[in-house]
């Protein structure tokens, strides 16, 4: 996929470093970085022993479009926060366990650290902030700051298979969310590389993943939920989810049935979806979809294959709107796990920051 | 797989009829009675154009094991019903639209029809009977009969993707079943052959199946439900299912939740589970699996490649029973869906209505 | 994938018409057209039956990127050459039945036809052409409207298996091309849609593609092969293929090996594709790639998801040049089938006649 | 697959180890014992670490029917080749660099060690052997125990992609073997588990297997070859292979093209597979298939899914024999890679030692 970035370059763009950068979602950064009107990869950070090394001899690239040559000729570099990193965006594509490690001394240093990591998530002073439904959260940088005695700050974006979810429920949240049951077919790139073994995928689909229902279940409340200034208020809607693992490439699809408090006709939550447009939109955030979300009429949509590009993998596709004999309404959503669930997002979060005047 | 009928063969075998012997269910028939003690494959049937060819000339076997050689020298013959079928078992494998016009006039030739179509599974007068569920449901044939004026009869078993629903259910309907929501993740061979192009499966899930869902809900009802001596008495219970097709070739997995009207504890579930046992069980069928429902308490079963040959592709493996936060529980069943959703489903009413009398 | 057209576009682009526009390779040139610099889609024709229905109503896209907005609002037209066709583009993506009987239609009334059936390819007196290996063969058109009496041409592009194949054999052909041996491994796009089923591709290959192995031996010999004026010169090299469908959406896999007249070292024949430019490069066509071959010095590639894109996806990936035990190198070279494999192909022929001044 | 052993038991079984018994290979072994008439499964051997543990608890089984339950309570043991090993029979399952170091020892202090590791089989003192082609090699051991100083021996078997190329070669031998060219498709199971990654086998073929191709070259010529009493003399035969990984579990499909010193007919060819019979099926090993070699005269085979499980998974199916423009004849083999390419393989090996009275 070639991204297209349609806005004018700005006269400065800023330099931004990527942790992780040679994982299936730091490789996935890299690329949408590509081209990107605000921003230059400036630095890709690895693990020490492949310090110094060509960023294009060590990654073993997986995103479907060939690497910028730019990136392929940096150098990769160690993890480093012996200096002041005051102006430094940092993105973090690191796995959760170096991440609870690494990303606190990088905010201490100074840095700005947009995390895909879920170690610091659920964090009470911590943002958990998908653009379009909580750019409000971000009010808690200050409480973070203060009762960390940090100079940069952390800011966490959800895991993959939360995002469709919470975007697809952020436009109806307004008739009162009461209960929530999804069903989940995730995509094997969900869980990085070598990730599933061909053997547990090939004509098979495995009913669990570690942590994961867990994951969705906490985040979407806490992101559909407020920030009171002292601390995060998570949604109380009851939500319950099952997550399965699917011979799919990317793209993770979603069955979810809703029971609202004031239940809408099936038309206003059409409106609703169609009708959706938040923060990133008003701002002209260079990654935000236009639009976030897609209704497909059609009886069979979405697809991972069809639909997962949809707004450059950034929208999430939704079909299928119907009763539900047991909560009120049922539908299937997608969206794209490594560019919207993961890279897309962090990057977002960035763009968002950037227009807020928190960086640069 | 080889079947492994470890029963003595009676001294006169039965003589049985497929129809639809070449699709991909009826040649799992074929397959199904290779050495079955009760039951020989007598004729199979097919269309017109077909009749006077040998059945290995015609047939392009999709089994996973060879087919029996004894079939592969048969000759096909056309439907006929001209004469007295009185004595006559005919399991039929056609499609709903062929099985709607053929099977009354079989049952009114005398011929006992035991059909895996969808055409009168929900006919007022039609039982659609699961032996560890429903057996008490065949005295609908009485009515059948008086009200058709047939000598013969028609009895049907459930839709693929119903089965291992109403089986997994059946052992807890005692704690009362008030909501069911349920989301499948269906194999290719539910479609038939040559049913789902591969463009549409690889890298890809596809969620809607036609009719399906609608299928799984009213057949549940009406099996879970009673035979009132006038009429069938569905099940309360609501049911919402949302029904996706997966790169997966045999084997529906299904992810449930429950709502029971007295919550029992995760025990009470498991040992209805582990402990069900019913009339095919007592009446020692052939084709009956010992037991009908594995609970296995691994975190990450069933699995499609794992389990869906369990009891010879007979038996429901369970997995993953946990609270919902929506229901009460949820867990996830998968069933062979050719097997004990389809042909063995078929073979296992025939052997029910052998046993109690009803042919032979 | 979205084209990147770099070039300006002319004051006025030629119209062009695309028949069989619904089908998989025909909504791949629609695609493709999408900010053609040169060319502008103006007519979709399909069967008599959709005459009169929207493009976006009718298509069953299966593209991985969504339709151009102008195409999906065309309506789609019956075959017509009832008129005087004489500044008529038309690319044909008809089934090569149906291309045998209108194709010929169209080339009387005037228009040139550059199609993707293998209807007329091997045609005495129709060109089948490469614009990187034999522009040449275009010279036959003068002799094909003597001989039939046609104002318009059929130009037709190889078959998918083949191109790949040709393009990397002909930077080496001036080593003399003794013996060709080349196995393939095909992906389901080939076959159209809906193509392959899914129970045939699930966990499995077919070891056949019916003519696919008489096509590359027969059109690899005519393309590398000359034209003397009064007909085709076909290369006598001795070639053999086995032709199987694997697992795969799109890009076709051909293991190769190859003995020469004068057997090149290792290194000339990297040099050999490496260098390799031709006529399209020359005359910068807006679907030329640059360059046409990638090679690969990596141990395990090309492989499809990495490479089918590659320069577009008209670009051959080609990597593990080897010596062969039997002849005397062997490699493997992957295209895309239906982008360089046929719609692309088609385009680029249709560019070459343009540049040339055969058409408009 | 239920194996299906028609053989009566013998008196006293005798009991056998299987080194690396949890592996996917050595599960396979551990599955074929189950009923075996002349072999009881004694112990199962795995690393230090899980010395002490039930078998059932360290398994993560792989193979598509339930493991046996009589295995499953089996103790594993560590390595142990302290005392006197006389008279076990050792089936070594083991990754080559454990092979390498183990293996010896089990020899030295008395063990019969059938290995399926590759450490040794192009040893100058260790025979390779394939039942139905080189039992003769069995006569080296001779040599190796004088060589060694070992009261043991070791007997290897070929890598799971030879097997099949030197069985479909065998039976044609005797026209004179000049050139072979075989490209295979091989299946996921052939790396073991994890093994390939389910992102390098979704919509993807990986052309290069590490040490493949040089595996099935030199194998294929000495166990084509002969024993000359003193050393090997290997095929002089010119042998190319490509070795490709494909989106399969199981059966290595290969498409071969082979030279012929005295070109047969067609019909030759095919009463030389078909009439193949051999030292395993003369003995009555209880694992030998009847018949060896399945030729099928469909277009359109073999293919994995329909037949790998021939003959138990012990034979080779083989079709689509035709004329080759470069070699004389082409064909495609396939065979079961971890029954006939491993597991199997080494139990045959372990039959024919037995009926041979070198144990027991």
């Amino acid at each position: 996929m070639r991204r297209s970035y349609t806005q004018p370059a700005r006269e400065r763009r800023l330099p931004i470093s990527v942790l992780g950068a040679t994982g299936l979602v730091g490789q996935r950064v890299v690329s949408l970085l590509e081209g990107h009107p605000w921003l230059e990869l400036a630095h890709v950070v690895a693990s020490e022993r492949h310090a110094g090394a060509r960023y294009g001899e060590v990654v073993r690239w997986h995103v479907e479009t060939p690497p910028p040559a730019a990136a392929l000729d940096l150098r990769l570099e160690a993890p480093d926060f012996s200096g002041d990193l005051g102006s430094q965006l940092v993105i973090s594509a690191l796995p959760s366990d170096q991440a609870r490690e690494l990303e606190p001394r990088y905010a201490q240093a100074g840095a700005l650290v947009f995390s895909n990591a879920s170690a610091y998530r659920m964090d009470d002073a911590t943002p958990l902030v998908v653009p379009e439904i909580n750019p409000d959260h971000l009010a808690a940088l200050a409480s973070q700051r203060k009762q960390r005695g940090w100079r940069g700050a952390i800011i966490t974006n959800p895991n993959c298979s939360t995002i469709g979810l919470t975007l697809a429920l952020a436009p109806v949240q307004r008739f009162g969310l009461r209960r929530v049951l999804v069903t989940t077919f995730q995509a094997a790139s969900g869980a990085g590389y070598p990730g599933v073994a061909s053997l547990d995928l090939i004509d098979n689909v495995i009913p669990y993943i570690d942590g994961e229902e867990e994951k969705i279940e906490a985040e979407t409340r806490k992101i559909l939920g407020g920030w009171s200034g002292g601390g995060f208020d998570p949604l109380a809607t009851r939500i319950s989810a099952t997550c399965a693992r699917v011979p799919v490439r990317d793209g993770h699809l979603e069955a979810v049935s809703v029971e609202f408090e004031r239940r809408p006709e099936p038309e206003e939550i059409i409106s609703a979806w169609r009708e959706f447009t938040a923060e990133p939109q008003r701002l002209g955030l260079p990654s935000a979809p236009q639009p976030t979300i897609v209704y497909r009429a059609e009886s069979n949509r979405p697809q991972p294959i069809a639909d997962r590009l949809t707004g450059d993998g950034m929208a999430v596709t939704i079909g299928r709107l119907r009763l539900c004999d047991v909560l009120d309404y049922k539908f299937v959503a997608l969206s794209h796990n490594t560019i919207r669930g993961a890279a897309g997002a962090a990057l977002l979060n960035v763009e968002l920051a950037v227009a807020q005047g928190l960086a640069g």
